[in-house]
């Protein structure tokens, strides 16, 4: 399964916490689904619009689909970047792709890829029927992954 | 603290998951919280009424202190067993105590006593006010805690 | 994706947790993985070996894969049907599928379908190198896969 | 119960995910142990030495107590300030203190207090017996208690 990262790649740090990891001493695999929740959320409030304020407006977008490939595994107190990008977006549903890198020594050329996935997210308002993302957001959603420049 | 058992003790059963353990490879404590979780809703669909319907009646009875004390940790896949009893009951909140035991062997004369809590939790309405708790479950809670004969 | 059930299904039960709860109201999609954990977890015990004594063995099977599709939610107090069907095994490796249900009315003729996912897993050695899967359960594994009856 | 903070007082910020709270819209009872994991975490990074390392030299500081009161409750997106203090240093074993705030408006005067709470920690060998705490990290942890200046 291909997984590209097209520009703009948003990246944001996180620090791993004991309660992240399990007994083979390494970060336990659903955690990884947290990590994705942040880089998006991050992506949407840096990029777009806050999803909280999405929210605000009776709209939510639940995760509809994920998928993750785990190339290496991060221990506790290891500094990750979660790296998000856009990958499709239609007027009731959008993609994120997400890679996460070890990077503890921010001197190193090259920091480790951990994992790489992705979300598929429906637009559902309140009563749970699909519904069209709000005009604002679905424009500038389309513009970041049909036109980055 | 003193956190006794009165009776009736309700007990159920609990297996550990590998993601509720640490890189210490032992349960990580703050999943604790979710065994006393269990206890307290199987003692309450036991021997009140189901939490999901007193929500359904439009009460929550949030957490508002918790308290627990680890004498032994649980490592990946142990039995354990969540022992809940009704400490105290009030008009607007209640208090909880809980045990929690290794159950490895059911035959070992003595199962080894991991974990001490309490929680205590008080009745608030859809409107985050405090409420007083329905009626029937009121008066369930008060004759288990004073006359439990 | 097809996610196919082969025989044998091993079917396991849980009680959804507040703590495994959403804002949003329905279970998180991180803690799906956990309910995946679950599923292998028992199906591996009842029909091959338990897990635990695979790792006693000094292997351990982290997931190096995993996929899910939601079709639609779980709630608190929810109890669910968890099924799990070994879908492939190789010497270093295997997959598992699952498919969760909405079982709370077990008198219903079907359950409602949740999600489809699986995961695939290497098997590792204490020092982290990819090593052949213990004999005996490399070939009840094989047995169960190729040559159900 | 008295839960004083003493200089220093270390604070450090938390964004509350998706993933951290229930189906009350709030955030889960048993996720703020994790929100105290960061506080000691951070306060142990910033003042002493880090926890990671006090591990590489055998060493694990297991929660042995734990004690949460909680005021009001935070929801999806909020940004929380943990603020974190030595409250006791004996040789093997010492207790934080945390209190955690609203802070989502930094120009307010007065941030909100939601929860105050401690956990106490015994210093235990790779064999799990009790163990003294490093020399130089207990004499940085009574300096910072005894003595903060």
């Amino acid at each position: 399964m291909k997984i590209q990262m097209r520009k703009p790649i948003h990246s944001t740090s996180y620090r791993v916490l004991y309660g992240d990891t399990d007994a083979a001493g390494v970060v336990y695999y659903g955690n990884y689904m947290r990590y994705f929740e942040i880089g998006r959320t991050e992506f949407m409030r840096d990029l777009v619009r806050s999803y909280k304020e999405i929210e605000d407006e009776g709209l939510v977008l639940p995760v509809i689909e994920n998928y993750a490939r785990y190339k290496a595994s991060a221990s506790y107190d290891d500094l990750l970047t979660i790296q998000t990008s856009l990958a499709e977006v239609k007027n009731v549903s959008c993609r994120f792709n997400y890679r996460i890198y070890l990077s503890n020594d921010p001197d190193k050329e090259k920091s480790r890829l951990l994992v790489k996935g992705y979300t598929v997210h429906a637009s559902v308002n309140r009563k749970g029927k699909i519904s069209k993302l709000p005009k604002d957001v679905l424009n500038s959603l389309k513009k970041i992954c049909f036109d980055p420049s």
